[in-house]
């Protein structure tokens, strides 16, 4: 048997979300994709656990799998084996044979998001489904000011959905960044881990500095509230893409 | 009676090109879809005449169109009336009133077009709709050689679709050239009108000389021969976007 490690990408517009949903079992899901051309070109049920489990609409460049195999196909093939029976909005970049022991989310160290947006009169077309539009003109000053404000380790359950069952709401963003080129703008963001819809409310509560209906003090009063209600709304999931997933040296 | 000029973005992808189909009515265009909008927002029957009769999964960021109306819209809110209604894979960009001699087509001093290609092992997911996948290595030495001599006065008849009937094959290239960003690169190529499928017929040349197919200096031969079988193939048209046409200063 062998563990191997799948890096791939997808556009997750026409993707009900990463989980296969035990309710609904025949919803176009990323997982049950991968899982029935994995099934299909290894002639064996397979099973996959992601690195990150991404939400309806939301895309990924560097989402990372593992899975146990007994197939004998050269770990190297899978991409191309892969690839040709996959619809083509999920494409797998990469494929590696790893230790028994790694697991595609337990040994992640740190995942990094991006959400993108831009701020114009009018949409632009070519990227409406892979970024948020923002029609009123935003104060990036005030949001690089608020930007920093995420960085390091905090309890973060002012920003994670409501009725999320977790152990802890302490999360360590290791970057926090802002970056704009032309009329785009990306917000990129490093942590060990994210609460459920994290990013999207953290975007969204950027985005209220940049209104101007938020001052960028305000962040760590909202932080120290550990109260959803405090801060701001959660930004839709297509401008949200997992953008990769880092791991211990060897991997 | 007014003579009103629209500036608009599509999603090639879609829309079956840009011309309504009198033998498939309700197949969906481009023109039928703006115009079934105008109709409906100007209370009155209209019809639009566009720079560019952009073919089936070809794209555009500034196509322009003309058409006449006794409505009493403002001008400036054509834009903001039609993007409410419209599908969000057209938008408008842009109103102005124009003399009753112009027309989107005939007045058009020149038209710009992209197109978008990139080159990896493995498909580029979020730029699939947009950007030609080209999975070996290109030499873009040679190709930048070749680009170059499609700029000028030349008959482009061997870069023309056969079967097109238009009464002159000569068409001035007023430029051409090559950019590349990481993996991805676009031709832009600006000229005072364009042969059916003339950019594709050209793209697919240059990359015919990218992968070593054909030397540089064979574009000479090409144009002089005067035959579509002497070029390269035709690039698939979701590479290709209406970039910008060009109008007389004072339009």
């Amino acid at each position: 048997m062998r563990n191997i490690k799948l890096t791939l990408a997808y556009d997750g517009t026409d993707f009900n979300g990463w989980q296969v949903q035990s309710k609904q079992p025949h919803v176009r899901t990323v997982q049950a994709t991968l899982e029935e051309k994995l099934s299909l070109i290894t002639k064996e049920p397979v099973r996959v656990v992601a690195a990150g489990r991404t939400d309806a609409g939301v895309h990924a460049l560097g989402q990372v799998v593992s899975f146990v195999t007994s197939s004998t196909i050269p770990t190297e093939r899978f991409p191309q084996a892969l690839n040709s029976v996959l619809p083509d909005d999920l494409v797998i970049r990469n494929a590696s044979e790893v230790n028994s022991n790694f697991h595609a989310r337990y040994s992640a160290i740190s995942k990094t998001y991006r959400y993108t947006f831009y701020c114009d009169a009018v949409p632009d077309v070519l990227w409406r489904r892979y970024a948020y539009h923002v029609k009123q003109p935003l104060d990036f000053a005030a949001m690089q000011e608020a930007v920093k404000l995420f960085q390091g380790t905090h309890n973060f359950s002012s920003f994670c959905a409501s009725g999320s069952s977790v152990k802890t709401f302490v999360r360590t963003v290791l970057d926090c960044r802002l970056t704009s080129e032309g009329k785009f703008s990306h917000l990129l963001i490093t942590a060990d881990g994210f609460l459920y819809n994290m990013v999207r409310i953290i975007m969204g509560t950027l985005l209220e500095v940049g209104k101007g209906k938020m001052d960028p003090h305000q962040i760590k009063n909202i932080i120290n509230a550990q109260d959803r209600e405090s801060a701001g709304p959660t930004a839709p999931p297509h401008g949200l893409c997992l953008v990769s997933v880092q791991y211990p040296s060897g991997h």
